[in-house]
């Protein structure tokens, strides 16, 4: 909790999140071959390091700090740099420092259950090498190491910004299922909506419309992260290749932003709906009651009418009472349902 | 589905859409006549494509992905570019490349059961050359091709800028008649809500809302897709003559999207309307049912007394009782009728 | 209609209004005097041209393409224009051409049946001439002709610039006329909410609503025009001069434009006074219903119980069984209605 | 009105308020003393200017058009300048002209029946002279004037600039009392809202929403005048010295708007409130109506049944019939009020 | 009050708080000690100021004008600045002097009792001097005494540039819990509102509507602040060494300004909820008094009628007579239930 790290020096490392332990993996590409090792020790990624060839060090699980500390130290990465990695509720966040670049940005995954949600990624690009933070132990980008396995030639020749790259295009591409999801759980919802107002519906249309604005909310600054590597100059090899797939990405987002919008509007467009639904059903509702009390009260008046006891009602001595007050209970029901009707109120 | 495309790497050509196969037209516009021939194999182009004419190919129909490969290799022409071209979910778009400038926008046409629908068009333009897309394997430009037919004067002056400027325009032509039928539908709607409520017109309102939405949606981004046309200076011929018809299109968009934030604006009104009108309406079922209820409540309880079994009720033994009971109903009856009428509850 | 446009090639004349034939009227200051000539043939304005006085061709009623055609051909204004002088729908807008600047606006005017009505008024300026285009064949501009019949001292001074600076501050002046019959309407208005909820204030609300609405947005278009005229260069009489009055123009439409949303947001505020009038008044009445329910029904109950036929009913039997039963219902009637009281239901 | 200045050509004066006689006051400030006299005709003013003072002529009624042209006249200010000290409906704004600025704003005060009232003052600064006009006859700067009475070290320092600094200061100082004014009126109307919907409190709602729209009008343009002025090279002494206390006016000025917009937003809030209150104790006496029918209505049922005609109905022969009925009826009606209870609708 | 102050000259000190007597603490940091003093008179400080350490002044109350006066003249602190000083509801603001910067800011707290709290403060910079204002008399700042006691090196090193940043980071890492809270509290009245409608409910999300508001008021200008305090060039030693950490600041201020959009989105939403919530809950009371009306009004009236006193009613004589009376009513009673139960009223 951040509450913790109040009155803390800034740089101090605590991790906030309730992931796993910390596993280590290097994956070293060169120009032929690809190695994959499970590191114990930090200092083995130095001496591999210095090959030369386009590395990728997965960090997967945040809990050992010192180990992250490490790692900082090895490849001299300021201390505010790690904090904003062990914080797990970052700010979409783009940051240079003398030996790289630093990007903090949100995973979101669709389970199969049909609920999404989301993790923070970090990444750091230094000249040749690439650095992922996730706090979850699984392999999540195992999809881009099966993609390089089988060709990275683009890798070897644009360098670890498009290996960079490739991990922000992986994320963002995903974003996009994310959007068909809600897509799809709006439609289901209008059509509920349409039909009839319940609480499940009610409670639905309010959870959808949250987790929206959480989606939302770090989508705008993550276009702010892209243009500010767009014009990063840090990393030297590669920049220039890769700043047309950069492009790419930030119309991606840019589209992505647009859909989340329409989709806000749409959402408070059912709001509205659901509100003139209930509305129409209660005024409904209310036309029924009043129907059938207009209808029933002149009747019931009359047989209490005849239920009284005077002595002197001389009708209820008639054989013809009972039935003619039957029939013209009738009339009268009859005359008002004809009138009820053509107030359009049956 | 984006679904089968994560993972992949850029540039990866992939179709998603559900058109038909793919017909290849080309048209080549020479000072005095006009030619047209149906491509089978993209290499024809080429030969044609030498003779420095104008030339417009019709690309109908996105499904044989081969053959759209193939003409991004004979006019070099990127494949994220490409990639663009058949993904059918598009932002509007312009980029510039080597060889020429590429556009992608929505096409929107109104079916004669009033409904909107609209499809994704894909422009290129060379120096002498533009290739259109569309998922729709019928001619959806013959009115263009007409016109042309009958004079192509203008065309040959300025060249392909002109041809696609043409494109252009028509499409956008065609915004204002979907905004007419936003306009007109608006106007219908307006006299059901004042009228009254039902569930139809509530229904309407949600998919005209929706609609409106989905069509502002693509109008922003190509306002920029024709600033940034405007200041492109990748294709030579004619570009700075077709400034002032850009400048024009440009005016037609500024006026679309003007229109169409006053149609969301009303929409919010009618909702608003929409609203008052039911609420005012079980205002008005309220008035009643309690007018109802106050004028005979109290009569069914004089009834009532007077169907009380007492041994001892003198009134109720003499002649006049009965109707003196119900003359002193019918005062009830007629009294509070008048206090209610003085309250305006009736 | 646009409809009729669509496919045409850009710069097609067509008219689109319901005017009536077109008149045209020359008016020449010079010096001293003043001339006023009814025109037949386009060319006869050539021939008055040269003289070099300050000319104002007022062009009454658009349905003569061809004369309109003519003038555009005598005064060499592009075609592009001539469709906007045509196009009844335009937004407002400005446009420099070779010989001069084009203008055009919406006139309001405020009928006396309390009706808000608008045209378009489209005005062309050179060196020495201005040329007004309105669809209407009335003389709308009579005050401005009167006031410069007894004085055009100022006319001859500025030039042209200066009467097409008067047309505008003739036309923007009524703007305030509307903005106070809007003030007017809202003030009407909210007495009308405060009071009651009718379909008539309902109605009223959503048209002064979606009025307000298409006056807002003929104002910012027209800001953009005031700025552009303001930095054009085009017309060299008098241009610098007149610039301080473009200026009032201006803070006379900023003026406006603060307004006009001061005026919005009071709708708004209207809006929601009205949802919350209906809404109490249904509560008003609901609470009235009930108390005459929670009333009578238990009375209705006691009235009942001692209708029954029981034949052993102790109390029935009695001499002060009927006066008791009536002073016990008294009792309940007046216990609950204390109680109702109380809880401020009555 | 500005109905009758249409058509009129610009820079005619014409006076639209309500005001009383225009009376001019004089004072003088010197090294050592202050001089005040009251000023019959204009010509004087000229006479005592010259003395080289700092000079402060109020100008208190506006009706007297002449005598305004007249100071017009004898302190070189153009006629758009004067005509916008005429009209009382005037946006704030900032002019220079060449002897000096020109600034029109809103002076607003709290009245002591907690009334907001608003008049509009106009200020002319020149090298050595203020001159303020207002519609109001009586002295509203007196406490300035005292102030200045008892010691006037930096208004002889800094020069006019001071003078109408202070001007400036004082009008806006007020604006804080009013913001407390709506801050108090929205802690009473909270609670109101909170305890009970009543039509006062709805019509207070509205009212003082459009006070604060009315007020929030006045204060965007205000920060432009500020700005404008800090920028004005128009009067020379002392300028730069009063710079920093314009750039205090201006943090008042931002501090004003932000509450004004944390008010508006909590009148939004309010009316939520209203809303919900009103539509829960809509709900509440529903539910009320609704339990109370739910527990009569089958008494009554029971009691009609037994109050039926039937010859053969042989519990009511028997003598345990009457109890039995009773006993049963209570135990329906308990039970059913239990059930009531157990859905939490009583 | 700031009523009190209007009219008078700018600078005046005016003292609006409610707290208690000042008491002055002085700490000064040496390299290897730190020195606590309580100051009773202000010359003191100057004294010890001479050394050249770097000095913490802290004011706790503000009571006592004349000591701030004092302090402002002994450090050269422009009056206008400790104007800013005692007035207790400043905007946050950032302002350059001669000497040095001030900074005024709010502080957030949490009560144990889950009430958030605010203060005033104000920071002064000067090159070896941090000031700190607040008008509690407690000591807020103890928690960073302790850090820096336990060790200072940075202190020292970057100045007092450090300490104020130390002071900002304090404070806004507080705001960080109060957004904790503000989330909690949703999470808390959306299960709330989604479960039932009740006054408390409908007053808390009001209130923290309001609370929102105004923490949400104070963190856009504090930006601002620290933008211009990154920017600022007056206090030399360490600034450029701190512009990381301010960096750092600017960044956490962002997030939580995204999060309080963020939480006014989810109220708003909540509003939302609680209305369908509501109508939803009237809609299902409307819809069991309908159906109840329903069903008992036919059976009431069967009663009724075979109430009525006619001498012939031929059914009432027979033995079958009552039970078949009963069993009608019965099948009444369950076709309608049926009916209503297909109609899902029931």
């Amino acid at each position: 909790m951040k509450k913790s790290t109040i009155g803390l020096a800034p740089g101090t490392l605590v991790y906030d999140g309730v992931g796993e332990k910390t596993k280590i993996k290097l994956i070293s590409y060169q120009e032929k071959t690809v190695e994959e090792k499970d590191i114990i020790r930090v200092a083995e990624i130095s001496a591999q390091a210095k090959k030369g060839d386009v590395l990728w060090i997965q960090v997967n699980g945040l809990r050992d700090v010192e180990k992250i500390a490490e790692i900082g130290k090895s490849f001299v990465i300021e201390t505010l740099i790690l904090e904003d990695v062990l914080n797990q509720n970052q700010r979409p966040k783009f940051q240079s420092f003398e030996n790289g670049d630093f990007i903090t940005l949100r995973k979101y995954s669709l389970k199969d259950t049909g609920k999404v949600v989301s993790e923070q990624i970090s990444i750091i690009v230094t000249k040749n090498c690439v650095i992922s933070f996730s706090d979850d132990s699984n392999n999540i980008f195992s999809d881009i190491e099966n993609r390089f396995e089988k060709s990275h030639k683009r890798l070897i020749k644009y360098g670890s910004s498009y290996l960079m790259y490739s991990l922000l295009d992986f994320i963002i591409d995903e974003y996009f299922l994310i959007q068909e999801h809600f897509e799809d759980t709006i439609e289901v919802l209008a059509k509920a909506v349409a039909k009839s107002a319940s609480s499940k519906t009610r409670e639905k249309l309010y959870e959808v419309r949250t987790q929206l604005l959480l989606f939302r909310k770090s989508i705008l600054p993550l276009l702010e992260v892209i243009d500010r590597l767009k014009k990063s100059e840090n990393y030297s090899v590669g920049q220039k290749s890769i700043k047309i797939y950069l492009e790419d990405l930030n119309d991606h987002l840019v589209h992505i932003q647009d859909l989340s919008r329409t989709y806000t509007e749409m959402l408070e467009g059912l709001s509205s709906l659901y509100f003139s639904t209930t509305s129409d059903k209660t005024n409904e509702v209310m036309r029924a009651l009043t129907a059938i009390t207009i209808i029933f009260l002149p009747l019931t008046l009359i047989a209490g009418i005849y239920g009284m006891n005077f002595k002197y009602m001389p009708e209820t001595k008639e054989v013809w009472g009972y039935p003619v007050a039957i029939l013209f209970m009738i009339a009268v029901a009859v005359s008002i349902t004809l009138v009820l009707k053509n107030k359009k109120w049956l």
